[in-house]
């Protein structure tokens, strides 16, 4: 059921721009979700695009800039005077225009503030820049219904119906005392249900989950998954209700952050995209990259310091990039099980227990591995004593590399650093070199060269 | 705050437990929310905690069972009698209460199912279990308040207080025909505030999105997310409305989903946690070592073809674990772009222009990485023809890695196939076999060995 932007469509509206067929556009647009007419603004050229947002209703264009990729938006508005933006921003969520408006240069964005008519909005809008990007207080948005305990359900009624002309979903109406400090909430069921003359105060509901505006994103990400919630009220330090964050935020900060690991796992280390620029995409690659070369430098002193062993067990060399890989792969997916865990707080029980444990699993995964490779020795003609020596000295290599991928994020996470951070390059390149280090030592003490 | 549950809160319980204080228990944990009893049954023991099931209220136990572990949830049910198994069902939701009938040997479901009193219940759980598990009718709930668009507004807010009553949020009330057909919906403020003796058909939103029950339950998280939507009504083949999904089961799919091509990417199959057993661990990690051996052995064998050049360019050996480590870092970082490219949709623009910007990116970062190399070739004494020569392979294998780690990804998912499967050990392995064979034919034809 859903709408398809089709390229006929793209086409169609590429036309009637070009000429200039504004009517024509506008009874066409205005019919399209919102959602929609950003996927059309995002196939358009920049100029096109922003004779869009000229032509539409600030209504219908302030909600598609903000589906908008970041860069593309940016461009957009480079377009449009300060006056044409603050119209946008009047149209949005506090949240939103907060967002659009940190985007902007400084002085810029004094001079759309400054273009506002509401002033109680531009307020707003400063309120919110002021408090960091990823706490509570820069989540929310100043959008809200809230009554006094005072109040009648009839009057809370009256009253609701207008404060909710302004905020697009009502999940709660919160309810403050004569201070504004939050004292509880009350469902839209339960005042459908209560009887008209009941006070607020006999009726609402006194126990309410709710962060304050120092609260760290995550923090608030997880407290609403845990306890299923669809908004949650914001205070200030003194308990005085300043904003709400509603779920919508929070879906999108939850895949934030989990492309963030995902990538950080994969070593790219800023929030990059596919369709960046190829220098954004080399800053973010580049550096991990200079990282696993000095890695594998590393591992080109070590095998150096091991030359006199060449002439007799060449083949030892040649299974250099097996033993790399194998810690390398054992590393990470060690810290990528921990880092996950950590994440969801299921990593319980003592420390020598997880020991025990990654022990136990690295011995059947390297004696498997082990036994595959005396196989393997045997069938490519090698010495027993020699594809013996590879396999005892890549288990002890297992061993180790699963200890380091489990020790790592663990050690970092307790230091307060974020344990994603150890786990694609950095365990790889780390236990590369050591994993090379220990094969050649092992295997000298077990060959004696 | 945020409930803490501290340890000393444990010890009282478990002690309590001990001496089957049940009016303590059941007076302390009445007062506590849902998902901190969750919590706290977490901390004990399969027979304590058994115990505080069958002691606590259905209406609470039921949504803590809901926030368990799968493992320890399966084992306490074990304990339970199909009758308390059936109680506890009855309180719950009716898509939870499918996920964990469909958790049962099948046996046990069919006793369970026969317990449930309220026959309207059990088959509507039946309903859901016919349902594929990732199809938005089997993320679906049955539960959502309805009503005809031949209603007066005022019977409407009767029939919806009495519907409300087993609905624990209430997102949108859905319109429906004669027939039960999905008409619209109509939001509970547009119910505050139109005229009591208002037919629905005068006062309804005719747009409203849905989904029908095979609807793939990505494409329900990606709808849902475009537009911003807290539940989408969910439709038979018929057009007939049988349930919808809400915006929290969405997150917990995204986020499973999210650690599923995490876990995906650092080389491990199956939906694991750091707490699961080692037996468990090693099913989902072993055979991502073993692809990995065999990429490792693979290399064994390119290196005895060119055992020749040993004699002469010995040190082109002890380069090999830094050019496999190249190759498959550059092949993880650009197979992992693509992967979150393709699932948020912004891989866009004809396949030549990413080839010439990813041998761009390539250039960009061999060449930097071929002069590091370069410059530690003349610190370390070798040869200048030699450093230059590992520079160019190096270079070249860059190139390739690339675009090996860009090309996979979208073929696979030309042809349907999860691209998330061609990051980690899949793409270091053959990165590995490829860069190195890569290595040495481009040593050869400039050293001439």
């Amino acid at each position: 059921m859903q709408f398809q932007i089709s390229e006929e469509l793209i086409k169609q509206v590429k036309h009637l721009i070009q000429t200039e067929s504004d009517d024509n556009l506008r009874s066409m647009l205005n019919e399209i979700h919102f959602a929609d007419v950003a996927e059309i603004l995002g196939e358009l050229s920049l100029s096109k695009a922003t004779y869009l947002i000229k032509l539409l209703d600030s209504e219908k264009t302030s909600e598609a800039l903000m589906e908008l990729e970041e860069d593309f938006r940016e461009r957009i508005l480079e377009n449009l005077s300060a006056k044409e933006i603050a119209e946008e921003l009047e149209e949005m969520d506090s949240d939103d225009a907060a967002d659009i408006v940190a985007e902007l240069p400084d002085d810029r964005a004094e001079e759309v503030i400054a273009k506002i008519e509401d002033e109680k909005r531009a307020e707003d809008i400063k309120e919110l820049l002021s408090y960091g990007e990823d706490t509570a207080g820069g989540l929310m948005a100043k959008e809200l219904v809230k009554v006094k305990e005072t109040w009648t359900v009839a009057g809370c009624v009256r009253e609701m119906r207008q404060q909710a002309e302004k905020v697009t979903r009502v999940h709660s109406i919160y309810v403050v005392d004569k201070e504004g400090k939050l004292k509880g909430r009350l469902s839209l069921k339960d005042l459908l249900t209560a009887p008209a003359k009941a006070h607020i105060s006999d009726v609402y509901i006194r126990k309410v989950d709710y962060v304050d505006v120092d609260t760290e994103g995550e923090e608030v990400a997880r407290i609403m998954q845990k306890y299923d919630l669809e908004a949650i009220p914001v205070t200030d330090r003194d308990g005085i209700l300043v904003g709400r964050v509603t779920i919508d935020d929070i879906v999108d900060f939850i895949k934030d952050e989990a492309e963030k690991d995902y990538q950080l796992a994969a070593g790219i280390s800023q929030d990059v995209e596919a369709d960046d620029s190829v220098w954004q995409l080399t800053r973010a690659r580049l550096p991990w990259l200079i990282l696993g070369l000095f890695g594998g430098l590393g591992s080109v002193f070590i095998m150096e310091g091991y030359e006199e062993a060449l002439a007799q067990y060449k083949e030892l060399f040649f299974f250099t990039p097996l033993i790399a890989a194998m810690a390398g792969n054992v590393g990470v997916q060690s810290s990528a099980i921990i880092v996950q865990g950590l994440a969801n707080d299921v990593v319980k029980g003592s420390l020598f227990n997880r020991l025990i444990k990654e022990i136990s699993l690295s011995l059947i995964s390297g004696v498997t591995l082990g036994i595959l490779v005396i196989i393997f020795g045997l069938l490519d003609g090698m010495e027993l004593i020699f594809s013996f020596t590879i396999a005892v000295s890549m288990l002890f290599v297992i061993i180790v590399a699963a200890l380091i991928g489990t020790f790592v994020p663990i050690i970092l996470d307790k230091k307060g650093i974020d344990p994603a951070i150890a786990t694609g390059p950095f365990i790889t390149t780390s236990n590369d070199i050591f994993g090379i280090f220990l094969f050649f030592s092992i295997a000298k003490l077990i060959l004696g060269f």
